[in-house]
């Protein structure tokens, strides 16, 4: 198997970028994206760090991290800047993701929309159940979860989700990890453990959702008729 | 109706957090709350930051807007910390959300169990295709999309959630706003317009597995033996 290397890895400049700042970039993507979606093709910083919710002065020096200084006067240009992004994200690659968990978190990350342009494809998804085993979903036919080990090494994939029940998740994880892979995103309801050098990141869905209410309390006093003492 | 303030803006020091500080203290509960979990009393600084991904100094500051500094020599308690963020994201009382429609992704959200500890209560399912409505889903009886108004009326709906296709997206914005939503969150594949006053935040579930690949490249030199260009 041939090893390809990222430009800027194979020119020695591929140093660590740290970790905060890997984690805005896909959020400078994101509002990239949305930018050009909208016919724009140059922008200052400052509009770039609004759209992204960030201060512009950290904006420019995340993005300096990636050798991109903007323009004077200028500011960047978006489709060299989405390169730029997309390149140190690697996504100038596809990795390759199993699910696990094929109910309806599984089923709509299946067929969710923003992945292929990220440079993530869903190359498997296997389930537990026997009745899901076999059906179709986002043309792609469920394998059983019996079968993980083998579609990991066959497909080469990079990348574990997890989405089962949280009863099943640590289950999965120990499996996945057994199987070789190093880097697992987890939808489920559960603390997993795994050994070091094993990146597991958690999807938490109410985030956005915190952060309207919190708006929202703003804007109208707090008007619900309903009101707790603390959260459990 | 009787109007609740909470107790920040009842005494008059509900002054606004910077939005950046506002986007991270749902990260800092999540943190607070995996250590809670795994039995931690007390943590530093130090700990609370890296679990969530900031730098020390910065979780610091963040948490003097709430009026928390910890204790030198043995940093925050957990507990009245998680009080203290949830009360400030207006977590100590539940916030009514409609979910428009009830595909995979919408039933997912309708049975994500991370949102009732979050004061976030799912009170309404629409969906504009007749072979949905009256199903129940999540223990709730789906409704057509056309009462969708009368529904905001009723229950007092506070955020509207966009789990439609995209080309749906902004009609169901549309009448969201015009039924006098102004928080609405989207996770449907398009970008919405709406009014000046109404927030809309839109969720990416493509950005914790980008920051996935990122290490993953890291890690392996990019093993993948494809190879694209630019991404889309």
């Amino acid at each position: 198997m041939t090893i390809l290397r990222s430009p800027r890895l194979a020119d020695g400049s591929g140093r660590g970028i740290p970790d905060a700042t890997v984690a805005r970039l896909p959020v400078y993507l994101r509002a990239l994206n949305s930018l050009a979606e909208q016919g724009v093709l140059s922008c200052a910083s400052n509009e770039l760090a609004e759209q992204a919710g960030v201060n512009p002065a950290k904006l420019r020096k995340d993005l300096s991290y990636l050798g991109s200084y903007g323009t004077r006067g200028v500011g960047y240009d978006v489709e060299y800047l989405r390169y730029q992004i997309a390149r140190e994200m690697g996504q100038t690659q596809d990795w390759d993701v199993v699910i696990v968990g094929v109910g309806n978190l599984g089923s709509a990350l299946s067929a969710y929309q923003g992945f292929s342009a990220r440079g993530i494809r869903v190359a498997a998804l296997v389930d537990a159940d026997p009745q899901r085993v076999g059906t179709v979903v986002s043309d792609i036919v469920v394998s059983s979860v019996d079968e993980l080990e083998a579609i990991v090494a066959e497909r080469k994939i990079a990348i574990g989700v997890i989405a089962t029940p949280g009863t099943a998740a640590q289950e999965v994880a120990d499996r996945l990890v057994a199987a070789g892979i190093t880097s697992i995103l987890n939808f489920a309801p559960a603390i997993v453990q795994v050994p070091d050098g094993v990146d597991v990141r958690k999807v938490d869905l109410s985030i956005e959702l915190q952060i309207l209410a919190y708006h929202e309390q703003r804007k109208t006093g707090t008007t619900s008729t309903t009101s707790k003492e603390v959260i459990a």
